[in-house]
């Protein structure tokens, strides 16, 4: 009889839960549940109270709700016993975190704190923490801080130290109140298991957290904010465990809302980026998988810690345990083709896809497919959403150079391909200068397959896995 | 009883005749004649024989057919009598040039010279003399030839001296056997009075004359080419006059097949962009009269003649008499506003500005308009085909700089608008750093009046005429 694993990935709009067989590695069955609440970044739900510009929360009783309906529409759909199933791991967006009570509550969810905005889950793009970010990074730089390394130089506005701050700052009550803060991964783990379990990807990538130091030193939270001096110990609970290991047994409670078995194991959470890895068998040093859709994220794995100036961070056991994790990434990839085809592709062009029932990207690709590299002149820089990798500067913005009267829109696509390749290869540059091999390059996500091959080929590789 | 004086227009694909109430101003009539060969770019009409690039010829008989056509036809629309016409005043594209017989013919029009490409009329936008062109200024720069000057320092393959010579080195035959070389302008007014006289505007600017000091020295010639030792007496004769005056009469055959009568007075020939000057009153010092297309020439009157690096020329009596006339250009300005609603506007904008009734460029500039200057963040450098002045460089190409995800093509095409202006304003820069003042600017043409304003703005002029 066979067995299967269920995995639940929860992205920024929806869940979606997929049941495998776990001796073929075949998807038997899917279901995808949108969040009733999706980004919340104008108001609270059911108030009047507005969010400020570059706010964006979510509401947890979303994941949970995706818990009890996409797991059992996918059971459904897969028309298996729940008797097979055997197991079930979680990857989440992060930095997506919480402050959550004693009893494992998000505080939004209690009465007394619902109109509180910072008691709210704030989703990885939540942007409202640069001043605290740009806090943390001048005094980590003065102190000399040697964790800035792991991080290419600096830490995000996005991460979880920044967001707490940002608590304290503006809500000390909900701080003070608050039993801990969580990812959001690790929040639906111990939903499911009753155990407040950490994954060492999300601590190591997004929490300052390495197997080796731990969390930065008490007297650098002091100089943060003399009222941080405690946060690890007091708000940051839980035992980091490697992912891939065990997080706990799915309790009673969960079970019979998901129509599973009670007991079956609970993998520890993790980063929707980083579980792609093992997925299309990147586990050995030198292979670099990019994860290109809207932006693309970089997972390479190393066997040594090297600083690599620009990366977003170097985590052990970050993606596959044994090695360290490097990521980097750009900031736009897919946003760019869209904003290019929603924005400068004439109707002449619309016409043609139409007539043809293609779509207008495999027209232009088709097109900008007859040139010759660098045959049109026309220079892109990807910096339109600013650059991630390896300048870490939200600043920058895109550039095209090189327009005459001839210039076509097959020609700016193909600029714009061949810039963000060149964006991909100053990343593969940068880590190899910095002692980081990268043999090999390997290639997921919802970025079409031409465009995938276009960077292999500009970034100098004959062999990539898809 | 009114009198009427008729011009005559002869532009890139088309001639067109007005007819002009000479007391009040007014036109009473006009008439376009698209010239039945166009420009031939491709090959030879009624042939097989084909064309290099950068080539582009014309067929003179279709300079005839125009005033054939568009006059008699003017002036049956005017409803006139041909009584009251007193005169005639040419304006032509430049340089358009031609080898001529003695008995004044173009030599394409001879059975023997047809086949060759070289016997017919070299259009303004022929490219094929650069090499010529360069070798001309690598050498008059080593002689130190202080005619330069007069035109920033160097002069264009679209020029009549480099045509020539191109005609020298690839037909010597052409070359031998031609009686002279005339601009289509002096050809023109030839054809009507029977009098070949050329005119000192299209002499200055285009074929390196000078009020002061003639065309350039025999040893100049003699440097280039020893067989052009003898080019202005052989090749160039006939009496330079100053625009404005007379070149002759109406000659007899031609009065007929235009349907007037003979003996009315026909004005030397002149420039399209200069005649434009006195048309809109820009008759003094410190006035620039700018006209804008699909790329725009700029007409400055200044009282002495001063060094402009990046002018295409100064011309004593160039456009008024008793002035020196500069002029310099940008080399598109309509043509890149053409080119993105042709290449980058999206259907949505297309769709909108159908069901609103307008033109896209309406639509565009009406959005444009709301935007704040420097607004959106968004540069270009309007080097789409090159920069006439003050750069002097037809290799560079145009830029975006700037781009976002929220990018829209309103600002794309605004940013477009105030990077010609930019361009403009480096001119007028020039121009005043150079001691040549700029004191008012004046606008015509075809670019719609909302960007002319945009110009005046953009330049830190409050008025301007129109």
């Amino acid at each position: 009889m066979s067995k299967y694993t269920i995995g639940i990935d929860y992205g920024t709009q929806s869940g979606r839960a997929v049941i495998i067989n776990i001796a073929t590695g075949e998807q038997v069955g899917q279901s995808v549940t949108p969040y009733p609440d999706c980004v919340i970044d104008k108001k609270l739900p059911n108030t009047d109270i507005l969010l400020e510009d570059d706010w964006a929360l979510q509401n947890p009783d979303d994941y949970l709700y995706v818990l009890e309906t996409a797991v059992p529409s996918a059971i459904q759909k897969a028309g298996i016993n729940k008797d097979d199933i055997i197991g079930i791991g979680i990857d989440f967006t992060a930095c997506t975190m919480m402050p959550v009570t004693e009893d494992g509550k998000v505080m939004c969810q209690l009465e007394a704190y619902k109109e509180n905005p910072h008691a709210w889950v704030k989703l990885w793009k939540h942007h409202a923490a640069q001043d605290e970010a740009d806090q943390l990074n001048a005094i980590a730089k003065e102190r000399g801080e040697e964790f800035l390394k792991r991080y290419g130089g600096k830490i995000s506005s996005e991460w979880l130290i920044p967001k707490i701050w940002q608590i304290l700052d503006e809500a000390p009550e909900i701080y003070e109140a608050a039993d801990c803060f969580m990812e959001a991964t690790d929040w639906i783990t111990m939903q499911l298991t009753g155990n407040p379990v950490r994954n060492s990807c999300t601590a190591g990538y997004k929490a300052i957290w390495s197997k080796e130091d731990g969390y930065p030193d008490q007297s650098f939270f002091k100089a943060l904010d003399t009222r941080l001096e405690n946060l690890v110990d007091e708000k940051l609970k839980g035992e980091v465990k490697p992912i891939g290991s065990k997080a706990g047994n799915l309790c009673k409670e969960m079970a019979n809302k998901m129509g599973l078995n009670q007991g079956i194991a609970i993998a520890v959470g993790n980063v929707d980026a980083h579980v792609s890895a093992p997925a299309v068998q990147v586990v050995e040093p030198g292979k670099m998988l990019m994860i290109m859709g809207t932006s693309t994220c970089d997972i390479l794995l190393g066997e040594e810690e090297k600083i690599v100036n620009g990366m977003c961070g170097v985590v052990e056991d970050g993606a596959v345990a044994g090695y360290f994790a490097y990521e980097a990434g750009q900031s736009a990839v897919g946003d760019i083709f869209e904003w290019f085809v929603t924005n400068c592709v004439p109707k002449s062009y619309q016409d043609e896809a139409k007539e043809r029932k293609i779509d207008i990207h495999q027209l232009l690709e088709e097109k900008a497919s007859l040139l010759s590299p660098g045959e049109s002149g026309l220079l892109a820089l990807d910096w339109w959403n600013g650059n991630r990798s390896v300048l870490v500067d939200t600043n920058l913005t895109g550039m095209f150079l090189g327009m005459t009267l001839l210039t076509k829109p097959e020609e700016m696509y193909r600029a714009l391909i061949e810039g963000t390749a060149f964006g991909k290869r100053m990343i593969i540059e940068t880590f190899r200068e910095s002692g980081v091999p990268v043999n090999e390059l390997y290639a997921c996500g919802g970025l079409p397959e031409k465009k995938q091959h276009a960077y292999a080929d500009l970034c100098g590789y004959n062999q990539y896995g898809n």
